[in-house]
């Protein structure tokens, strides 16, 4: 019987450990396929950490390229054409159920009651084992949803743009950015990386970066930031938004897209947007606690504030149509910059929690 | 010379005076109308209490029905119909500039850099004086946005719509209001009360206010709430979320529409709200002060949350499009409670200021 | 074995014949129905005679309720909730794929690639044969999307309302009407009729119908029509405009509904729109034929036109909601005027050939 | 008295002949403008066939860029700006008044009741007669919407776009680009290419344009577009179908943007398009007569299909954004192909006529 080797994380703030298990044969619709890379995104740091509520042991990884190695009879891309071994694929991380109250009454599939995610959801002791993208091996699902790499796209670009990019794809079908619109985008991490590269596209005139450290903001300006603001350098927000608003002009941002995590972000963004202006809250993924607002500014700034959460296969597809653009190809494949083997994983996960680097992938 | 009493507010917190100013002539497009009902609005006890920066002294009144008494030249209606001597009319209380950065470029005249209000804006000891509703003359700018009364809507109901109708129109605008929705009203004050008659207008299936007193959650049932939930009789918020989950589902509203000011009933009203639900912060007219929110629900829930401000002459138009529905007619009508001469212009705020009846007017 | 007695379509243009069939076993998911009664729609009739390509024989009926007989494992509603012998029930009468070009990347799963239709795409001669209404039992897939109907719901409104309410429910989808519209419906049939419902239901304030004949007209006026324009007495449209011109003001109405099915009514209702309106044209479902138009009213009126076919699922659960409203409740129990048995099930279909009367149902 | 020489069409059909009106002085609010570059716009060769009814003589010229002269006391740009003498500047050709049913209640301002545009619906026999572009000098009206040219954008530029470009940017506005879609353009005129700019900008992920001839398909390639066909090449609607939809994939393209004005170029467009999916009918600003459409592909496709007149002045403020782009820039300046004085105004407009060259301008 042939075994896999995976990364596994059998305790919260343990180090990734090293296990094998039986690469499994193939149902009817299922894929299994061989990773060819995988990358640490930072929710795996918060999984590492315990922030979320996971089944553990867990195989992290849900940002993954690989090749199929076989298919249980058939099974057809997402776009409808039959899958063969050998062809260059990713997935959709999350399979909603298709069937709960949000995903039939509500088509909020990313809300679904019973979403499970690869490398997130689940338990590495329950057969088939290998659900998630830190192994050699990942047994794909009949439901997920599989989408093609055409070969003018690379892996590192795929994995580089990771679930930063569709999530913002996806953020911003809720705050539109219209042809000319001034655009503030609040974090310079993967996701505000790609909130530049969406904003850009959409047809933003001009996108303003507020992060740090330097070398994010940076690739922002690679990316096409029109300017960017260092929170190292002006720590003070009022200090900020003086500056911000003599760039945007008095009034604010026609969009400002949050995209970073700390709760202080958020009231601070819609200081930075004028009035009737769409917010986007997008960072706020982990459970970071309260802030004070007040909420007399979302009456008389007429604010559009939209939450975001996660993303659905069509934005897999829509970014792999972005990354044909050679661009944003490039841009994204930069974004990688550290490699690892398997064996290494844990130390790929160290330096990924240290953010020192851009992305650091996993090459099994 | 002719003069006309007014209603005078000399000072914060002092009670109002009995005035008088001539009764001015009119120059082109400019409109003098008798006032017939004045409305006492929460607003004007903010007022009243210096809450808002305002000039003073000031006629406040910005809901007015009155009788046209002379026309410079020629004025149409909104509609493009002239206007004529002797007839019944209420107009936006509000001017827009047409003009500035928000009027024009961005298309939210609510937002005017220059924006001016009847009864709110305008000082009482400069010419033309006569600018509020507690007078028994109003003389209205060339720029007003004025609307004949059908005979077969009263001026009771116009009043006691007010501008809680205007202003709950123009936010639904920004927080739809679908076929067959499930809708949480907080508040049932006169903006919460015209938001259940929104709401019912606008398809929704089952509408539940949560407020207080007692009174006014009567009234909301005779508006069409399907339930209510009083906040006396529940003070404990979680309490009141068990009670109304058992009636929306476990996931609650399909949509959210904020109508009490008090910061706390906006993290409480996003609380009530489905995953993907939207959410009307329309209440927070006033500043009071900041609240502790977690950004995570943002996010997380996908909320769609909006602000609105006031509204624009659109919307006094839809209102009177609406009170010509019989059943609105006669609601609106009821919320008139209690009248008072001009020269009870004082006892009428005092009786506002109480609460304890439905709307109060003035009859100049 | 049981046998389960049909009206079967067996040839184009020819009598229905009653066959016999073998009630089927249920496999897992699957519902069989002891049907109560199933509607005769317009489409039918075509059908019958041969104006869509269908299988033959055919068991027709789509518009349908009944009580659950028996349930393969067992099987949720729509909403999720377990489903019980016993139960009273009615469902989307087509099932999409969910998994091709339309389903999913598009996201118009009217439009699946492989929708099937009960009574309508399926052959009676292959098993299980009971695919259609017109038939004392249905056998519904495992995929079927089944509604429970609430006591205050009564199976005649449900049938009465039929495949017209749900197609309207969606055509409103692509065609806002908003608070305080003007709204022309042409046509006074089935979806005509439905049309006006939820054109009152979303808040149109003035609802005109024009169509044929009188009487139904007549069943406008009960539904909320404000006015009504007989094609019958003023033929010349020319003189229609005018006189409608007259009742929504000079530059037509906010929204025109086309749910006629003659192609010539397709331009009439586009001129009868005001600049910058909303035109549905809901009624062409059949194919039948090409009409002049002048394309530069399209661009020079700046229209909004908006095509729509089938429903989805939630669009019943939306009539059914709508349904427990009484007024509707009652307005459309009332349009189903005569039931026959199953054993005069041609008899039913040349009533309703003769357009003489409301709804004709079957109750097998 | 300074005179100003002008280019005036006296009668249809005749050639423009070259008279002499007083320079007028300037009244409050108004901008004296001296022109430095007006485009002829395919419409302005429709204008002298008489194709559409203005007053004659006039003096043409609708697309302008001049330096002002000399201000009515003080004017300010659409940005609030104060405009000063020397200034280089364009504006928006039309006014609107702002006040009429489509002005105000139905915020159709491009359907404005009396809508007047420079170059087109001024008799130049009126004083104060400079009220076209073919001159020396323009006078602006007060209520004129002034756009200060950056030093950046070339006038070439700005009248390369003309009013194709913001007649584009309001026409997407109706029918959405989304992120990833595949658009088909019909026509390589100036609009069409306009339409592959805002197209791109507004991310598409594929553009393919019909037209004619070969050299327009050429610059459509520079402007962006990924393929073209040639109208002149594949005569035959159904193998142009054929080719296309070997591209788009066999259901055609998520959005069809009309931009030819010959009427059989809309069901051909309708064809082309998925079912569900966005056509703009936007060329069809001239009346040139019916067409045969089958509106049952109107209901079956499930088509939104949009018509769009004329812009606002934000679009042309959006135009001026979008030439800041190099990109933009240089393509709209390389379609100034020939300039000719003011005195060959008519050689210009006999060579436009031809439609051989790029954009032909006249330098006064």
């Amino acid at each position: 019987m042939n075994l896999s080797k995976a990364a596994v994380l059998a305790a919260y703030r343990q180090p990734l450990e090293l296990r094998e298990y039986p690469v499994p044969g193939v149902c009817p619709g299922e894929v299994l396929v061989r990773v060819e890379m995988a990358g640490i995104c930072g929710t795996d740091v918060h999984l590492c950490d315990g922030e979320l509520n996971i089944p553990l042991p867990v195989i992290l990884g849900h940002e993954t390229v690989g090749t199929i190695q076989a298919i249980g009879g058939s099974k057809k891309d997402w776009h409808g054409t039959p899958l063969a071994p050998g062809e260059r694929v990713t997935w959709a991380s999350s399979i909603a159920c298709g069937d709960c109250y949000y995903c039939r009454l509500k088509r909020q599939p990313t809300r679904c009651l019973s979403r499970k995610a690869y490398g997130i959801s689940y338990s590495a002791d329950e057969a088939p084992h290998l659900r998630g993208g830190y192994a050699q091996y990942i047994l794909l699902r009949a439901e997920t949803a599989i989408f093609r790499i055409p070969d003018a796209v690379s892996s590192e670009s795929v994995v580089g743009a990771g679930c930063a990019l569709t999530t913002v794809l996806h953020g911003v079908e809720h705050t539109l950015v219209e042809l000319g619109d001034t655009v503030i985008v609040q974090g310079a991490g993967p996701v505000g990386l790609a909130a530049v590269a969406v904003a850009i596209q959409s047809g933003a005139a001009k996108v303003i970066v507020i992060g740090a450290p330097q070398r994010r903001l940076e690739l922002a300006k690679e990316f096409g930031a029109h300017a960017v603001v260092s929170v190292e350098e002006i720590p003070d927000a009022a200090e900020r938004k003086a500056l911000i608003l003599a760039d945007t002009g008095p009034y604010g941002a026609d969009v400002v897209l949050e995209c970073v995590g700390r709760p202080s972000a958020v009231p601070e963004g819609w200081e930075l947007c004028r009035d009737g202006g769409r917010c986007l809250v997008l960072g706020q993924y982990a459970n970071s606690g309260d802030i004070a607002i007040n909420p007399h500014s979302i009456t008389r700034k007429q604010l559009q504030i939209s939450g975001s959460w996660g993303f659905e296969p069509r934005h897999v597809d829509r970014a792999i149509t972005l990354l044909q653009n050679p661009h944003w190809q490039e841009r994204f494949c930069a974004e990688v910059t550290h490699r690892f083997p398997l064996a290494q994983a844990d130390e790929a996960m160290q330096m990924a929690r240290r953010q020192q680097a851009g992305k650091v992938v996993i090459t099994p």
